[in-house]
């Protein structure tokens, strides 16, 4: 993907829609009737790195679980939205809190309520198991599948094209 | 397909067995005995998609789980059947709330009990892990495995054929 | 496998280890180390099947699990031990308790501790994914893997080659 | 790997991450924020029986987990090591409980901060499915992936080459 190099390097906020992406897109459904989620551990190492090295990361979920802003805190992720019906008002809300554009932003989606905030990103991502139509508005197409390493593959490429992949901190959890 | 799109065309209603389709055909036993089970998300999304858009959904299954029949309250599906043993009566019985005639009718199943349904159904429908007998009367084989999609691909075909896959609702969830 | 005919035509019981077998061979630990295992519905559906055609049905394994043993219960299955640190002892009480030779029993397992019952078995089975050592001893290797149908395949087959796989009750649970 | 022969054969211990090699690599969130990991049985003989055969075995995690600890010490492990955020301390801390060298000791990582580690072990070893930079360190690459049998696989091809795997032990758990 030689023609997306630009776009990777001006890469300074990674945000995530979470069932799809950070998850393989299923839920565990307890008898309670509460939706447990699945997490890669690779993809934790990632994201923590990613804010440990100075980007900004967040998370836009439709879906609402604690258990999941738990796990998003304990990575250092700080600017998370869950229960976003509709997510251009939260991606508008990340730009106003990181002061960033949105050409500086690399947003992963995999479901049709990603593809208004995958129009605007400035790097459209998917996993390979994405929507059809959202297949058809990514730009960057990850190999992995959600829930798999999609998210770290987007991190890993960036920062390594950006040589901040290694640092003091990359082989600290 | 195409000898299947007149069938397609005419469905009013997506009536779906639980286990194997819903699900991966697995359950996750606790300590008590509870049988826990996984959903599909972008099954979930065209579930609720096709509620909002008109379409009459019904659940028909074998198994009892209160966490389940959460799950589909919660995606506004209203004609929900478990425990049953023998699924023909509720197929009926879904027949007469919605004043729909069989033809009209998609039916997704995977193992024996489905079988007597599947014939009576409109649109005899099965995920490409469906046992053999299943594989043998269902008209159309999703080429997604249960829990991985059928679900989503049986919907998103028949809106998209019908032309109300993408409404003012499609981006919302 | 033609000439496993005349053993399939033979068989009179299923018996059956539990982990990598009924199971994928991974169990999900808790805070409070309990080990949940995941189950296959579709071997269910032919466990319960089996039993209520006139099969004799068993479990033989290392582990122990209340919630698996209810599960079993659940199926109709009345031979269950578990909690076996060696697993010939539990396999010459089957043959006592339900009076059948051991020519007459298919045994499926898949990994060391199911080597000596294997050698035993009228017909000794295991999934795709046994061990080398499990995969050196069977005659019969299903094209299935643990806990994705494996238990499934042999009971349909032997029950198909007897022809007492469709009968009243093939379409209930 | 023939060069790889006068290696396996002068390991003494096998030290080994949890999350990607232990565990498939993802964890299971609860509403709780809890992590819970998924085990695979067939790894699990192949570490008690390690043990039994007079192996040392070493656990070295990031992450902490109450359940996992009592799995491993319910196998039969005493040197574990949760809680890690640098690995190379609690390497050396083995190498001195157990009076071993490090060129005794084979180690398997998955991730950026198993590198050291890797590179100061005897054998270095990781599953298929690790990341670019251990892939690159790593001398014994499993062709399994983390929880899904790379365990086993080191461990067995290390005692078979050894001549220790088959014992009075082998058929028990």
């Amino acid at each position: 993907m030689p023609n997306l190099i630009p776009q990777f390097k001006q890469i300074k906020a990674f945000v995530f829609d979470v069932d799809g992406v950070m998850t393989p897109g299923h839920v565990l459904v307890t008898e309670e009737g509460h939706m447990l989620r699945s997490v890669n551990i690779k993809d934790g190492f990632a994201l923590q790195h990613a804010v440990k090295s100075g980007y900004q990361v967040g998370i836009i979920s439709g879906g609402k679980s604690e258990g999941m802003r738990k796990r998003f805190e304990g990575l250092g992720i700080t600017h998370i939205y869950l229960g976003q019906s509709e997510k251009t008002a939260a991606f508008g809300d990340f730009l106003k809190k990181t002061g960033l554009v949105a050409k500086q932003v690399a947003y992963m989606g995999d479901d049709l309520p990603d593809v208004p905030v995958l129009k605007l990103a400035g790097l459209a991502c998917c996993p390979k198991d994405a929507c059809s139509d959202v297949l058809e508005v990514a730009e960057f197409v990850s190999q992995a599948e959600g829930g798999h390493g999609c998210v770290r593959d987007l991190i890993e490429r960036a920062m390594k094209l950006q040589d901040s992949w290694h640092n003091d901190e990359t082989h600290k959890w």
